[in-house]
Order: structure tokens, then C-alpha cells, then sequence
């Protein structure tokens, strides 16, 4: 027995039209490939958005099929997101950065029908055709240009392609529940998977990671997108600000300190959203050119582990709250953000920094636990460290083609991270599962280490892994890499850790190498390390 | 062919749980109908509705079964919400206001199978019981009291029922579809009529009236809900409040200004929302006892026409936004609030408040047109007038019972009212469609006719209607009441229109009486003065 309410289907085409209905002359702003700035709005958007949902049926992609992207941040890329999705398609954005193998096997496995790229990536994408088995139209976003078009047999061009179009295209019906975008995530063994993301999932998501303790955009906000819209949606903010009729700014194929500072002043944004890489190289350039950045009021930071000096060099040097969120495309992604509570405001500001230093706490729409190897969920006591599950209204079920469940035997999603969680709900990430040393009983966070080593002035950038070991099954070593010009021992480096951890928890021993193994998106390869050095102890 | 994430029910039960776990030792105070005011906690008030769940399926209330209240603003009221509707059955708020024959034919209507009820109803209840055909338990909000239990056989106690239940009992999985609460309208002719929310309208509504250009609570806020949680789930703020954590403020039976001035003092109420007549009575007793209110930051304003006094008056006289907004029963309520958008901010003080004084905008899950009587769409330019329609997400398909649909062929909501829309999705109200008064093809709006009246200093109330007219079909007629004392004549208070108002806008006649009919919700029957006066221009 039902109710009789309306039932209407979450669908990312009711978004886009949302905004060109009620936000139609709300900005976009693009950093275009080809340098300057294009300034559109979202009526315009939206328009486009349909032409191509039309072009596409017209060259016969078919619902579900996918439609790739290799792009940076740019008012075309927005339109492909809504114009595929809205269509029924579903708009794969892939990781530029990714390895040769890693692309090549990304578009055959997702069986790719059409590729929208951004003329940066022409050179790679005509290197790698042959073996692309399923794309059958190559789109550069752009105008026709003769020269790319000899040079690429059968090359479109993305405004062509939106002529052929019809500006009455309506958008379809869809079930909610279909898929609309497709994003694969790389871990550091084995082939990438895709995480598929419904219409419903996109809508939930949007709603509930935008509320006031969230994302929080209102249509007076002017919004920068630095983090990337081929990472997991560009953390959602493409949909929120079409829904609330934001300011969008997107910056394009450069986003170094430099530009973002201008486009905060010119643009005057209010929020900014990125991992903290782009950051530090922000605050490095405010300290260069004395922007004084007025007009920004908050950044969300993600994606990697927040330095501790970047909350009060935002807050006490321009006024900006840094607001440290967590997710993973496995939750579309926002997990957690980090917001204070009422009874926070009794605290000193350092005690408030130290909580805010954390993940934060989930929204409505997603829970978390933590379990120890056996799956027994462990206490929320702020201390106890346990494996990290997930679940809720936009959190994977399955790996697109995976023929099993990606979720425990109880539907919990396991992030591979391993943390604490307070009675508050505030969850800290203490290190990854596969990376934390598990040392006669009890774990060892390699962050930590790795945090401890790096506050030496002689290290340029460490590493701490588990190295075997035959009386407490394993113990930490550090990985590390000596600044120029040091020649700073081993021992001083054991000395550094004194009295900054438990004694058990000091590493056994410090290996000096050149450089660290990087992944295809920049993370250290720790398994790599572990293959070389795990050995050392036995 | 479906996406892969998971699908999760969209349940009243998922606020509380996610309030419980994430915000469990957030307040809520409650102004108790017995005097004295309670303190608990978000995790306490879970634990209650579950114990309620368990109590009501062991007193065999099965599924999809009303049990309603009749009952204030406090906690065992908020307890009723989630613990009916997280128990799969469904809670039917009534407005004690009602007329006794009214109140019969609803519990009847809605085949009530329990009725929680405040002491304050106890009298009318005791009378009305012989007639109500489906109650089988009475239950009165508050500890055993024997002398209430030998006045009325078989009375039970909330406290007592809740004891009956189990603790540990666990919210079951529904469809997310399943009704979840019910909701009387009281039109001016005819039966009530019963709106019956799903538990997915219920969460959509919570997640989309909160986004920050809607209600817009927080964690740190302390929100004031005047609102009756009779009147269309109190507007939505106890779901919302729940899932954000934000701290409640339930003012009980007497929510008068020097009441709520103290209940904002105290517990350092940062939101409030409310109707009308609840902040003009706020604003006398400000100025009576001289508080500055200094916690609050904003109020919400919606359920009749807004008095253009009270924007300035909270902006200038204690700095606290007042947001206009503007919703039905049959909408969940929200269906626009009155944010300003980026480039208003180029407008003046008065050009804002001007735009601020309409009813707003639609958020994303709802959208508005007007069309004419014939169901043509208009234009939206802020000043073509029609029929205002609606339909989105947490929009009525039918009315509880009814054999047929509630909407127009091609599915939307006629609400009954006369608006304009202007091209950003600004909507202001002009009438009520049966109250315009529709002269020689032209609409003349009769709420625009009585704030006119009201200014004149010699007027008390006043209410414009159509006469029958064999010329223009209908001219406007004002009704009045004089202000004690006054002899102000007809003439003197037609030549008040002069200038205010188009030629052709101007009233034909003004008839003076003692008093204007008021029906059970307090509101002038137009229909009762149509019938007495419609006929006196013919």
C-alpha cells in the first residue's frame, strides 16, 4: 500500500534543468584549453547540453552506452556530463594521468563508444587508437580545426557536433536507477575498476552532501572547482551548483597558485575545493604576490592527508575556514566532512583546530564503522583503530562488470583505510590497511611516522612500511630521502622519533634511498618498497 | 540494466538513527504542557520512539495504521513522529483548532486506530469520543495520573505504553514508498481532505528544503520551531533538525512573545519559524521588555500573507534576517523561500526588500508555473497573473482516500492561488484564485485591496470580494470594520484608494459590519460574505 505523494525520478537532467529554469543567468566560467576565458551561464549550458544529448542519439550511442572524457576542467566538460547522463548515456570521465596500459585497458573495459578529448591529450590519444577496440568517434572540444582534422583520420569537432544537434531536444524519462557516470579508481595492484554511478545516487548525493554542514553552496556563492572533473565528479560540485544556481569557475589545464589566485580575485570566489597539493602551491603564491584572496571565505580540502600547518596559515593569514572533508569514488565521494559542534565553541582554538584536523563526520545518507580483521565492530571510542566500512545511499554495490558484490557479507563497503572514530562520529584515517604495520598485536600508523619524519629538517620525503620480522611478526622502517646537500644518519633520524611516539612504535631502522616509487597518480608505492626493503629485518 | 551501487529505502526511521548515532547528545528542550520545561537529547528521543514502535505492534497497530495526535510543540510529540512512522505506521497530526464536527470526521475519516493526546484535549476528547468510530486507544502524553484515569475509562499513558515496549527493539525495513504521516487541509467549503506523506517525500523534502538557500540548519544552530507540528509536520523542521543535529526548541502549549522571547534568551536560539501573527506578536513584546534577541540570526515566515512591516522591523531593530517563504499541506510544505541571488547585490536596500517581500523561489525538487483558466502556460514575467501550479518530488498525487487523481491532466498541482512569476523564478501571490475578482476580462487581486484598506488608520479589518456585476461580470466590494470609536465613512475610504491603486481597481462600495466570519483555522470565510454581500451591486 502505497502513499499518494508524486513519485518523479531523481535524474541528473532534472538538475541541469533546474538550473537553466531558475538559475538561467547564473554564470560559468571557463579557463578554455586554448587559453582565456570563456564566460557562459547555465540557460546556455543547458542548451548545449541537450544539443549534444541529441547528436549523441543521432550517431546512434544507445542508453547505458559509454561516452568518455579525457578534459580538464572546462565549460564543455560540464556540458558532456549533463548532456550524456541526460541522455541515458553514461559519461565516463577518465584520469589523464593515468599510464598508456592503464587508459588502453580503462576504455576497452568500459567499452567506450565515443572519446571527448581536450587537444592536450591528442598526441596520447592518437598514439594509443590502435588498440582502442570500442571507440568509434573521436570528438576534440573545440571548433573545426583543419590542422588537427589532417592530422587525426576522422577527427569531429565538438561544436560541429552540437550543430548537428536539435535545440528541441527534451530530455528523456529515465529510471532512476540506471547508471549516468562511470569513474574507474586505480589502486596500486592490479587492473583498475569502475565505480558506476545512478541517476538516483548522483541526485542523493548532490542533496546530501550540500547541506549547511557540508559543501553548503547557496546561488550567492561563486564556486572554483580546482579538484579535477575526471576524480570522481569533480567531489559532486558540477551537480550542486547547477541545483542551487552557484557560480561556477573552472580553471582550466593549469590550475597552479598563480592562476587560481586570479581567478579568486577576479571571479570573486567564495569557496574553493581541492586536494592540499594545490594549496600549499596556493599559499606558497599568496606569499609571492600578496593577494590578499578577500573575497574566498572557505576551501574544502581532500583526496590526500591534510599538512597540519594549512588550517591556521588559512584561517589566521586570509580569514579562509578550511573545512577537511574524506571520501572515496567507491562513495561519490563525500564520507565525511568536518564541521564543529555547538558545544565546540567552548574550547580553545587549538583544541577546536585538533578536531578539525581529522576527517569530520558523516551527513545524513552514509555510516561508518570500524572492525577489526575478524569483522567485529570495534568501540567509537576515539582511540580504538579498526578497519573502515561504509554504506549508505551513495556507496557502491558492485565494480562495473564485476560479476560478485563489492561489499562485506553484512553490505558493508570496506574503504581499505584504517582509522578511529570518536562518540561524535568524528573519524580519523590513521593509514591505509594494506600499509599499517601490525606489530605484535597492535598497528602502527605509517602516517604518523611518516608525519614525524617529515618535521626533520633533513628529510625530504619518507616513507614508513612493514618490514617482516621473526619475534613481533612486523616492525616499522622508514623509507627515506635525505634533503640535498645532508648527510644526516640513521641514528638521528631514530633520535628525531623520542618521546613524539610510543617506544614500540619507533621504527627499527631508517634506509636512505634517492627517490621514492611513485604510481601512475603520484602516490608512493609502498608494495614496491615492501618488495626491497621488507626483508631487512629478518 | 541498473547501475551498481547501493539501494537504500529513503525512511523517517534513518533520520532518527542517523540523529541518534551522530548527534545523540544534541538538546531538546521542551516547554511541557504541564508548566516547567524538559532537557534531553537526540539519542534519548530515539530510544523512545523505538520503545513507542515496540509498544504500538504489541498493542497490534499494524502497518500503514494511523495513529494521530492531538497535541503541542514538545518532546513526547516528536517522540510520536518518528516511532509511528518508523514503525511502519503512519502519524496523523490534527489542528485541535478544527471545529468539533470536523474533528469527528477526520479521526473517523483516517480510521484512527490511537489518539495521543495532550491534557489540553482531554475535555474535548472526553466529549467526542462517543463518535469516533475507530479509536481504540486513548492515550494521554504524560505520566500515569489517576485522577485523569477514573474521569476518562480506559485512558492509557504515554510513559506507561512506553514501558510496554522493548528496548531493544530495531527499526524494521519498509518501502520507502509506504505513507509515513497524514495531514488534514481544511478548505472553507467542504470535508477536510488528508495529504499522506511517504517516508521518501519525507527524507526528499528534508534534504531539499535544507539546502542553504532553504532552512539551512546546521550542527551549531539552535532552532525555535513555532510552528505547530500539527500544521504541515511543523513544517518540516523536526526530520531536518534530526538529520542535521541541530538543536530543538519546542515552546509547548503557549508559544506567546514574551514566551518565546525568553525561550530564545535562554536557550540561544539562533533560527526560528513561525506565521505571521507568531512575529508581530514578537515584535510588541520586544518592545515591552527591551531584549535584543541577540542569538537569533534568522526567521522563517510562511503560512499567510507576510505584513511589509516585518522585514525592517528585524532587520533594524534586532539584525535578524527574515526569510519569506511559502508552501501548502499538499506540498510537504516548501515550495519556495525567498533568497536573493549574486547580482542583487548591486540593488538597493529597498529594491532588495521589495524582491524579499514575495514569496520566493523554488528549490531543486519542485518547480512552479501559472497558467490561465483554460490551462494555458504564461508568461513568467512578474506581472501576468495565474493560476499558480506545482509539481516535484514531495508534491501530492492524491488526496487520502480519493478515487481520483488531485492533478491537472498533464500533472501538476493547482494550488488554489493566483501568482506571478518573474523570469528568475520569483513567484508572489496575489489571491486566492477564488477570491480574485475577475472585472471585464481583468484579474483584481483582493489581498492587494485589503492591505490598502488596512491603512487607513480608521479601519480594524477588512476583507475585498466580488459583487456580481451586469456590466464587468464582478467588482471589488470592501467589507469593513470600523476601529472603536470611528464613524469613518464610505466615501472617505474609497477616496483612500485613490492613487494606490489602477482607476478600474478601485472598490465599487464599501459595506461597514461588526465583524468579519472567521472559520476553524481562523482565517475570513469569503465564502459566507460572497453570499451576504455578492448581489448588492446588481
Amino acid at each position: 500500500m502505497h502513499g499518494r505523494m508524486m513519485t518523479k525520478a531523481l535524474t541528473v537532467s532534472s538538475l541541469i534543468a533546474h538550473s537553466a529554469r531558475y538559475h538561467g543567468t547564473g554564470e560559468v566560467v571557463s579557463v578554455e584549453t586554448a587559453g582565456g576565458v570563456e564566460r557562459t551561464n547555465w540557460r546556455a549550458i543547458e542548451a548545449n547540453a541537450r544539443r549534444l544529448a541529441s547528436a549523441l542519439e543521432r550517431l546512434g550511442i544507445g542508453q547505458t552506452e559509454r561516452c568518455a572524457t579525457l578534459a580538464w576542467n572546462n565549460r564543455r566538460h560540464l556540458e558532456i556530463y549533463f548532456g550524456v547522463a541526460g541522455a541515458g548515456m553514461v559519461c565516463h570521465t577518465i584520469n589523464p594521468r593515468l599510464f598508456s596500459e592503464q587508459l588502453i585497458y580503462i576504455m576497452n573495459h568500459a567499452e567506450d563508444r565515443v572519446l571527448f578529448l581536450d587537444r592536450t591529450f591528442l598526441p596520447v590519444v592518437a598514439a594509443l587508437r590502435p588498440r582502442l577496440e570500442t571507440v568509434r568517434h573521436f570528438v576534440l572540444m573545440e571548433p573545426r580545426d583543419d590542422e588537427a582534422a589532417a592530422a587525426f583520420d576522422g577527427l569531429r569537432f565538438y561544436d560541429e557536433l552540437l550543430g548537428e544537434g536539435a535545440e528541441s531536444y527534451e530530455w528523456p524519462d529515465l529510471d532512476e536507477n540506471a547508471p549516468s557516470n562511470l569513474c574507474y579508481t586505480s589502486g596500486t595492484t592490479g587492473h583498475p575498476k569502475g565505480v558506476e554511478y545512478t541517476h538516483r545516487t548522483t541526485v542523493l548525493h548532490t542533496l546530501g552532501s550540500n547541506q549547511p554542514d557540508g559543501i553548503g553552496l547557496s546561488a550567492r556563492d561563486t564556486v572554483l572547482a580546482v579538484v579535477p572533473m575526471f576524480h570522481v565528479n569533480a567531489w559532486g560540485v558540477p551537480y550542486i551548483a547547477a541545483a542551487v544556481g552557484a557560480k561556477l569557475v573552472l580553471p582550466g589545464p593549469n590550475p597552479d597558485g598563480e592562476a587560481l589566485i586570479g581567478l579568486i580575485d577576479a571571479e570573486k570566489v567564495t569557496l574553493a575545493l581541492g586536494v592540499p597539493t594545490i594549496w600549499m602551491g596556493l599559499l606558497s603564491a599568496l606569499e609571492r604576490t600578496g593577494s590578499r584572496i578577500e573575497s574566498l571565505k572557505r576551501t574544502v580540502v581532500g583526496g590526500s592527508a591534510l599538512p597540519k600547518v594549512m588550517i591556521p596559515a588559512f584561517r589566521d593569514g586570509y580569514g579562509v575556514d578550511l573545512v577537511h572533508a574524506w571520501g572515496m569514488t567507491e562513495t561519490s565521494p563525500l564520507g565525511t566532512m568536518n564541521q564543529l559542534l555547538q558545544r565546540h565553541d567552548a574550547m580553545s582554538v587549538r583544541e577546536r583546530q585538533r578536531i578539525r584536523e581529522g576527517q569530520g563526520r558523516p551527513p545524513y545518507g552514509v555510516e561508518l564503522r570500524i572492525v577489526d580483521d575478524a569483522g567485529a565492530v570495534l568501540a567509537e571510542d576515539g582511540k580504538t583503530q579498526g578497519r573502515l566500512q561504509i554504506r549508505g545511499h551513495w556507496v557502491i554495490d558492485s565494480y562495473f562488470k564485476a560479476g560478485e558484490s563489492a561489499l562485506t557479507d553484512d553490505g558493508w563497503f570496506d574503504t581499505g583505510d584504517v582509522a578511529t572514530i570518536d562518540p561524535d562520529g568524528y573519524m580519523v584515517v590513521r593509514d591505509r590497511a594494506k600499509d599499517i604495520i601490525k606489530s605484535g598485536g597492535e598497528w602502527i600508523s605509517t602516517v604518523e611516522l611518516e608525519d614525524i619524519a617529515m618535521t626533520h629538517p633533513a628529510i625530504a620525503s619518507a616513507a614508513a612500511i612493514a618490514a617482516r620480522h621473526p619475534e613481533w611478526d612486523e616492525r616499522p622502517v622508514l623509507i627515506a630521502v635525505r634533503r640535498p646537500g645532508s648527510a644526516v644518519s640513521e641514528q638521528e633520524i631514530l633520535d628525531h622519533f623520542t618521546g613524539k611516539v610510543a617506544r614500540w612504535q619507533e621504527p627499527d631502522a631508517v634506509v636512505f634511498v634517492d627517490q621514492l616509487p611513485l604510481g601512475g597518480t603520484g602516490k608512493v608505492l609502498k608494495t614496491k618498497l615492501r618488495e626491497d626493503y621488507g626483508g631487512i629485518l629478518l
